[in-house]
């Protein structure tokens, strides 16, 4: 059989319902055997206010039940919400609740080979906190499922990407807790990753973390004391990577074919560049699990949800991406 | 007379020279009283080299020997540096050592009302410090020979702007040093500057410092102790202040007509967003000043220089800037 793509629901009360709906009408995703997992009675609902008639529903428990035909969504139905049970576009513990189950129903399917890869769709971290799910994200759920420790965050776009050293923790502790060796090991997670995308190895570039990237000690030491050895360490081992590299002219060489991914040191130095060259349209890869987990790169936009305006270009992005990941 | 605005040589090694001979070349230019402060054997050598045969080169140390006619560069002769003091494209302890000079005597002219703003071309702070001029930037030696405290860097585009609470330290000492009372009064020269560049108050943005803004404390406490706190004080003097916004976000926002100007915390929070942007045509101004001083946005540019390849639209933006700052 060929392999099953696990893609969560997401919040039910934002635009992930939608997105997928909509993804499922796309001819180029006809081919990819998709599974939501999700609530059934929701995507009922979606599908009846939004008039995708053209669309098909199959609730099924077990990947036996599933049709793989066009036009055909099967749903692997958790049965945990109901459309009367939220608001759309309003914060729900009860969606929050179910929108955390499906993402850990989906890391079940895929740590036992059911599904090749899960493909996630928006959660709202508010709704997730009130029903008592205390995750800074998805990726920190991924991490905590498959007992991972050694994970990293890569926006993924085609013009270039980016990986975290860090992510969601307060920029003092980037910085204090900035060192060598999880540098080394994100420059590593780069190149493994990019190598599966790009099909070669990857032009790598390190930016530093201080202004200039400390202009030689200047405005800071963690260029000199941790950033420059951790790359020489990889440079050594015949990584093509460079660096430390001044932060604010480095993602404008990579968008100039310079390199093809850059390590930032903390979450905005990677994600304000992302976010303003590719809004709606990167994905979010979690690297570094035991499973493939790729995902939109946006929010649950509540204030456009189940109007039918959502875009869902980051939802197909992330679908293909997670099927090359898996070659 | 009309004014008069001092254009620095900048490094001579550097693409100042050719960019400023481009200039004069530039129609629009034609009705402005420019005057270059640098050195007049250096420019004639690039007038020769690069067959600027329209221009004709005047040195005074005068304003009243300045001759305003078309195809007249007016030049301030310092006579600090001679063609084969140094070699283009190279670091070069002498032409670091003219390059700040002429800063200074700019100053000096503005300070004594002969000229009625200050455009600086690019300085090598290599060759600057080489000189023994111990200057993170143009803004740190204007500020000193000002004797100003209370100033800011602001980067101009038409798109939006950004102006920094912190600039050339390290990051960790833009954290610890972050107060109440600076961004207060960065968010007033916002205003300020804004209001003289639009004609009327600006939407101002303030990003938080911390992923997601702190994401209510749970990335991080200064958006709640530090930043909403200036924000709201700045509202309650009328000002059109909002945040702290997610800093992964905010430029999106603002390059949407969201808000015309973002306050940044760290030199790189608001650098990497204009630089990807406007690379090359982007104005650097110093805020809070008793003088005004616009800047090109982009450094002196060692490997292309005296090459006539370099583009001078920063440089024009600049000159145009000041001048709109001036009326």
């Amino acid at each position: 059989m060929k392999p099953v793509f696990a893609i969560t629901m997401g919040d039910a009360a934002g635009i992930g319902p939608e997105i997928i709906l909509k993804t499922f009408q796309d001819k180029e995703t006809e081919q990819l055997n998709l599974l939501v997992v999700g609530d059934l009675a929701v995507l009922k609902e979606v599908k009846k206010r939004l008039n995708y008639q053209d669309l098909k529903l199959n609730g099924i428990q077990s990947l036996n039940n599933a049709i793989w035909e066009r036009g055909m969504v099967n749903v692997w139905d958790m049965q945990l919400l109901k459309p009367e049970d939220f608001h759309p576009g309003e914060v729900s513990q009860k969606a929050g609740n179910a929108a955390f189950k499906y993402v850990v129903e989906s890391i079940r399917l895929a740590n036992d080979g059911q599904v090749a890869a899960v493909v996630t769709a928006p959660i709202n971290k508010e709704a997730i906190q009130s029903a008592g799910h205390h995750y800074a994200g998805h990726t920190e759920i991924f991490a905590a499922y498959t007992s991972t420790k050694d994970y990293a965050m890569l926006l993924y776009d085609e013009k270039f990407s980016v990986i975290h050293v860090s992510t969601h923790i307060p920029l003092a502790d980037a910085l204090s807790g900035l060192n060598q060796s999880r540098i080394e090991r994100v420059i590593q997670l780069a190149e493994d990753c990019m190598k599966k995308i790009l099909g070669r190895s990857p032009k790598i570039a390190v930016a530093g973390i201080n202004p200039h990237a400390g202009e030689n000690g200047l405005f800071g030491k963690q260029e000199i004391d941790i950033i420059q050895p951790a790359i020489e360490n990889m440079k050594a081992k015949g990584i093509n990577v460079s660096g430390p590299h001044a932060p604010d002219t480095v993602f404008l060489k990579a968008l100039h074919g310079d390199f093809n991914i850059v390590v930032a040191m903390y979450h905005d130095q990677g994600h304000i560049p992302m976010k303003l060259l590719s809004f709606d349209s990167g994905v979010n890869v979690s690297i570094g699990l035991p499973i493939i987990r790729t995902s939109v790169d946006h929010g649950t936009a509540f204030d456009i949800a189940w109007k039918g305006i959502a875009r869902n270009e980051s939802l197909l992005k992330a679908i293909y991406l997670a099927e090359q990941l898996t070659q």
